[in-house]
Formats: structure tokens, C-alpha cells, sequence
């Protein structure tokens, strides 16, 4: 019986999000959107508010855990192919500059404005027993994260991938989401370890540790298996279930050093060489797969951790405050940290408006955050909303900042779509 | 924590398969079986029996239901390939009455085996309050079924998968396969439901049903979507997501009529139009994940579900006893109706091997045996034994049976690898 629960589970979370990404492609946003909107409406806001026996029965609590493995395996799967696709045009040296800058104050801006509600939020808000200083920490972090692999989506999506400015906006958004997990790490070990420096240390130095393992010793080894084995850009069944394996692998060493699964897989995917045939081969194995049926059910899995609390008292104020400032911190930041890093105003807007693309990347750390209850799912409702508005807004708002500009002329290297 | 361990299971499975294929490979067999073979290896007849306390750690029965899930989802992905990957070559009709007769015997005789052999097995081996009769039935389908997953990788990695003789071992395969789990559900109705039959009427009245839905209704609304959305054999993200949906969708179907998920999702397969172009695309798009990272999870699922306390008592005579009628009732049974069908000596040997490979679906069937409970971990060490075996001997005979053949002269359409 749990098996054919779950056969209908991914008929429906698959149904809802072509259902919601047809609907919002009217709306000129990329069908990621739809499916995470899909997924929370997966939850006791829409779907469970309109039919709760069915959704009861659909979504029984004890489904959970296996809907979580198959999303897990989607995210690594999916962060794998983003490191693997991401590319450094000229100017590497300028653009990490630049992207720190951007990164920096992306995160910094939004954390500060984070600690400055937090105490305001604190009172009504936070789980009983919970203190102020993780609580408001853990706001900071919330409020400070990108979504690295939406940003991703949204960017292929609209042909800027290759471009400058993509390529800038995705090294901010993959250098403030070291930063800010870097911090998430050390909240997260405040709280459910005792020595919070210890955890830090652990994580910081093990990830500067893997990285050199990464470079110094895994890249060679993988080049010279796919010059033996992948020459014509087609790697064999055994060498593409080796490189899967050391996906796992790295992404499963990160989780261990508590700075998440995605990491890993993603410095994997960025140590390989860079050879473009193969990579495409790599998409086309892995990534339809894992966009189009797995992450799907990492929204839902979100949705179903909603909670219709978030409104009553002084829910809905809370929600307005943090969404305007989660907004006004990231735009600001994004925009200051260019601008310092020598891009021009409209451009600097334009990175601001990307690096406030929180969607899944915020949903994970509030799952985290969720796990280990320093916030309830009063919080985690509202900030799941303002993951998904401050991401609606990315595609109109950039849109509107470029208007006139096509995608070649934003210095796109070739068209690609999902 | 239990996320964490998810990924550790994926790097130990995944690192398992690599060794045991690449171990296989040595003696020719294909990696398929090496990956078979590592995940009874990761059961308590090795990796339990040698390291048991961190056997435990590792497989902690709570984590269970997430790998099954994930290998359910894999099991889907990877029959709706195989049913999108079946061809029918010249001289249909000649092929269907053949392998009529090819299922027919190959399920005939070690059913009737299977019945004679069960009143020696039952008073030691059965589960407590179950009778002969259920049991003996079980027993019966359990050495009638034929893997068909297996064979189309045996006969796909030895170049064989478009030959003639290829595809009447999979046509056979497929005939086998209906029999033996049309029987299936049918004993299973009889101990788990009331009602016998109307458990069978309504699991083949429904299959029925969805046959005609799946060539009247559902075969040409998918061709002309392709049509539409794929003219250049290249699927956009929306259509590939609605075909993987209706993949879920038919697997759920059948499922629910107590036919197994994998029959939708195979009918799905075969129900699209054959378009080479379009199919090509599907596989690089699907088969590659699930063959790689699902099905060994699959494949380790089983492994966890055997007994060490197989082999005391009778244990060791009695599967001897299942291993040497279960080879000769699927060798000269599916010889048998080879020859009926108007096959040379040495093909229909060779067809006779191919029913013998038991593999994957042995495996599923032996999974929905203990489940109910008419097996208990005994019998389902001893047939899943006897599955490996049987399966084992396939690629050594074939090359025997085919020797100076080479895949050209077999009929070869082109050479497909994994």
C-alpha cells in the first residue's frame, strides 16, 4: 500500500507543477516558478485547506521520510550539473573581484536587517524555549541566502547563462552562498552541537580541505579517465556511473561536515575538466531527470511543511516587514557590491534583482532551520512565501531592467534551454 | 541524521555495484549481474555476516522504506524504457504465435514443478499458518517468471537487443510475463483479499481496459504532441515532463489493479509511436540515471530482505532441488515452445536459456510474496539464490549456444551499449 501511495503522490505533485507552470508561463515566468509554487500549494494552504481528508489521506506524515530521500537525490543530482556547467569567461580576476563585492554585500545588508527585526519577531514567533540569539542569527541567515540553482534555471531560461552578467550573477550568488552557509553552519552548530567555534572550524577548514583534494587530485584523475574512456565526449556506462558515484560521494562529505549535501555535489561538478561535449552528454543524462521528477518533490516536500498559523496575530505584519526588507536588503546590497566592483547602475540593478532569487536554496535552509526547531512552521510559512515572491519578481523586474536589450547583445555565448 | 545516511547507503550501494561489475566483467558477464550479485552482497549473507555491527549502522530497518522508494521510482523509469525500446521486426504474426507458445511452455512447466515439488517444501519452510495451497501456488509462480528487465540488458549488452532472436526471447518474455503475473495477482487475491475471483476478473478485466485506453485513446494524442512539440526528435522540457507523467500515471493504474506498477509503465512504452529519433532522445534522457544509481538501490533492497537461516535444515537440499527443476522447466519449456513455434535445435535452446533468466522480476515477485506473507526470508533467500544463478548461467550458455555467431549474423540491427 505505501508503494502505490507513492505512485500517486509523484502523479500528482508531476500533475501540479505542469498544471501551475502552464499557467504562470502566461505570466512570462519560468517554469521552475510553477513548480515550486505548485509544490506549496501542495500544502495545507491551498490543497489541504480545500480538501483536508484528501490531503490526509494523501500526504499521510509517515510518506514524508520517502518523498524526502527522492528529493535529495534530485537536489544532489541537479547541483551536480550546475558546478558542472558553470564557466569562467575572460576576466576571471575581475569577475571574482566583482563577484565578491556582490556576494558580500548581498549577504551582509540582509543579515543586518535580519538581526534588526529579529527581536521585534522574537516574542510572538519563535518556539517556546528558543533564546533570542539563535533565533535572530538564524533570521539573518534566512534573510541572506540565494538561490544559487533557481538563479540558474531563471538565467538559462532566458538565455543569459553564458553571458556576463549571468556568469557574474551566478559567482555573487555561489560566493554569498558560501558565506552565508558558512554562517548557516555555525548557527546551525550554536545550536544542536555545544561548541559552536569547534563547528565552525570543522566546517570551514574540512571544505578548504576538500576543495584542495578536489583540484589537486580528483580533477586529474577524473581528466585522464574521460580522455580514456569518454574520447568521443560519450562516457561509457562504468564511467558515468564513477563520476555519479563521486557525486554521492563529495556530496555526502559535505553533509558530514554539516555545510549541506548540495556543496559537494557542486564542487564536484566544478572540479571536472571543462570540455564542453562531454558536459552536454552529462546534461542530457542527469539533468532532465532530475529537474522534471525529482526536484518537483523537494516542492511539495516544502509545501506540506507550511502551516496556515503564519496568519493569525501579528502574522501577516510580520510577513510584510520581512519581505520588505529581505527585498530592500539583497537589491541594495547586490546593486552597492557591483557598483564598488565597477559595473554600471542598470547592470548593478540588474545583479541586485538576481541575487534576491531565493527559492530553493531558502527553502532548504529553512528546513534546516525547521529540523532542528529554532523556528516553528508559523515562521517557516512566511518565509517560504517570501522565498517564492522575492523569486517571482526576478523575471519582470530583470526583464524590465534589460528592457531593449537582447540576449546577444548581453554578450550571450549560445541559446540553451531546459 | 537519517538524510545523512541516505547518502552514505547511495556511495556504499553505488560503490558495491562498480566492484562486483568490474569483477564480472572479467568472466563475461555483463555489469548487470555484478550489480545483482553486490546488492545480495550487501545483505546479511556477506557484508552482514562479516562487519555486523556496522551492517546495522548502515541499514537500519527505519531507512528501508526510503530506498524502496527510490527503487520503485527507478523501476518505473527503467520498464517505460523498455517498453519504448521494444520493436517488432518483419513477420509479426509468425512472431506473436512463437513466442505464444514460448511463454506458454516456459511458464507451463516449472509452474507444474513448482506445484509437484511444494508439499516437500511446506511443512519446514512455510511461514506458520499458511497452507499448502497458497503456498504451493506461490512457489509455482515464483519459478515461472522470467526477467524480462534482465534479459533485454543481457541481450542489449551482448548486441542482440534488435536481432530476431533477441526479440522473440523479449516477445516470449513478455507473453511469460503476463501469464505469470496474471497467476500472480491471482494468488495473491486469494491470501490477501477474500475473494479470488474476483480479484483476477477485476486485475484482468482492468488490464484489458488499459490496453485499449493506452492504443485507442492515449497512443495517438501522444503522437500528435510529439508531432507538435518534438519534430526534431528533441522533446522540450513540457513534453518530456507530461510523458514521465503518464509514465506515473499507468504505473499507478496498473498498480492499483494489483498487476505491478512496472506493467503501465512498460504498456506506456510500447504504446508510443516508434520513432526512432524521439526514443533515443527518451533513453539518453532516462535510462542512464535509473539503470545507474536506481536499480542498484533496487538491487541492495533485496539483498537486505535475505537469510543466513536458508542454509540450515533441509535448506541447502531444498534449494537445490528449486535451482535444478527451476533451470530445466524454463530451459525445455521455453525449448519446447520454440520448437511448437517452428525455431531450429540450437535457437530454441537458445530462447530456452533466455527464459531462464529470472533476474529483477523474480526479485519484485519474491518482494510481494513475503510481504504478504505466504514466503517468509527463507524461501526468499533460497529462490533469490536460485534468480542469481539462473541468471548467471544466461550470458555463458548463449555465447556456448551462439558460438561462431557473431551479433551481425544473429540479425543485428545496430550495436546499442549501456
Amino acid at each position: 500500500m505505501g508503494q502505490s501511495l507513492l505512485l500517486l503522490q509523484l502523479v500528482v505533485i508531476l500533475g501540479a507543477s505542469r498544471v501551475f507552470a502552464y499557467v504562470l508561463r502566461a505570466f512570462g515566468q519560468p517554469p521552475v516558478i510553477g513548480e515550486m509554487i505548485a509544490g506549496l500549494a501542495l500544502g495545507p494552504l491551498l490543497f489541504g485547506a480545500l480538501a483536508p481528508g484528501l490531503h490526509a489521506q494523501l500526504f499521510p506524515p509517515q510518506s514524508l521520510p520517502v518523498l524526502a530521500g527522492i528529493s535529495q537525490v534530485g537536489l544532489v543530482l541537479f547541483m551536480f550539473i550546475v558546478g558542472a556547467e558553470l564557466r569562467m569567461p575572460g576576466g576571471v580576476a575581475a569577475q571574482l573581484r566583482a563577484s565578491s563585492w556582490i556576494g558580500g554585500f548581498s549577504v551582509l545588508l540582509p543579515f543586518v536587517l535580519g538581526i534588526a527585526i529579529a527581536p521585534w519577531l522574537h516574542p510572538e514567533l519563535a518556539p517556546a524555549g528558543v533564546a533570542l540569539l539563535p533565533f535572530a542569527l538564524f533570521i539573518a541567515v534566512a534573510m541572506s541566502i540565494t538561490a544559487f540553482p533557481i538563479m540558474a534555471r531563471i538565467l538559462k531560461e532566458k538565455g543569459l547563462a553564458g553571458s556576463a552578467l549571468g556568469t557574474l550573477g551566478l559567482t555573487s550568488a555561489a560566493t554569498a552562498d558560501v558565506l552565508a552557509w558558512v554562517l548557516l553552519a555555525l548557527v546551525v552548530a550554536l545550536i544542536s552541537a555545544g561548541g559552536g567555534w569547534y563547528g565552525f572550524a570543522r566546517a570551514l577548514g574540512g571544505l578548504v580541505l576538500l576543495v584542495g583534494v578536489a583540484f589537486a587530485l580528483v580533477r586529474p584523475a577524473a581528466a585522464a579517465l574521460l580522455r580514456r574512456h569518454a574520447g568521443d565526449g560519450k562516457p561509457d556506462g562504468t564511467t558515468l556511473a564513477l563520476l555519479l558515484l563521486l557525486t554521492f560521494a563529495f556530496a555526502a562529505t559535505t553533509h558530514w561536515l554539516q555545510l549541506h549535501a548540495v556543496f559537494g555535489a557542486f564542487l564536484f561538478g566544478v572540479c571536472l575538466p571543462r570540455d564542453d561535449r562531454l558536459l552536454d552528454t552529462l546534461v542530457e543524462r542527469i539533468e532532465h531527470l532530475s529537474v522534471i521528477v525529482l526536484m518537483p518533490v523537494f516542492f511539495a516536500l516544502a509545501g506540506l511543511n507550511t502551516s496556515p498559523d503564519a496568519f493569525v496575530g501579528m502574522g501577516l505584519s510580520a510577513m510584510g516587514v520581512i519581505l520588505l526588507l529581505a527585498i530592500l536588503g539583497k537589491v541594495l546590497g547586490g546593486a552597492a557590491g557591483a557598483r564598488l566592483g565597477g559595473t554600471g547602475w542598470r547592470d548593478s540593478f540588474a545583479i541586485g534583482t538576481l541575487m534576491n532569487t531565493r527559492g530553493l536554496m531558502e527553502l532548504i535552509v529553512l528546513k534546516v532551520g525547521l529540523d532542528i526547531g529554532v523556528i516553528g512552521r508559523e515562521v517557516f510559512t512566511m518565509l517560504a512565501l517570501m522565498a517564492v515572491i522575492t523569486t517571482l519578481m526576478t523575471s519582470p523586474l530583470l526583464g524590465w531592467l534589460l528592457r531593449g536589450r537582447t540576449a546577444a547583445s548581453a554578450g550571450n555565448r549560445e541559446t540553451q534551454s531546459v
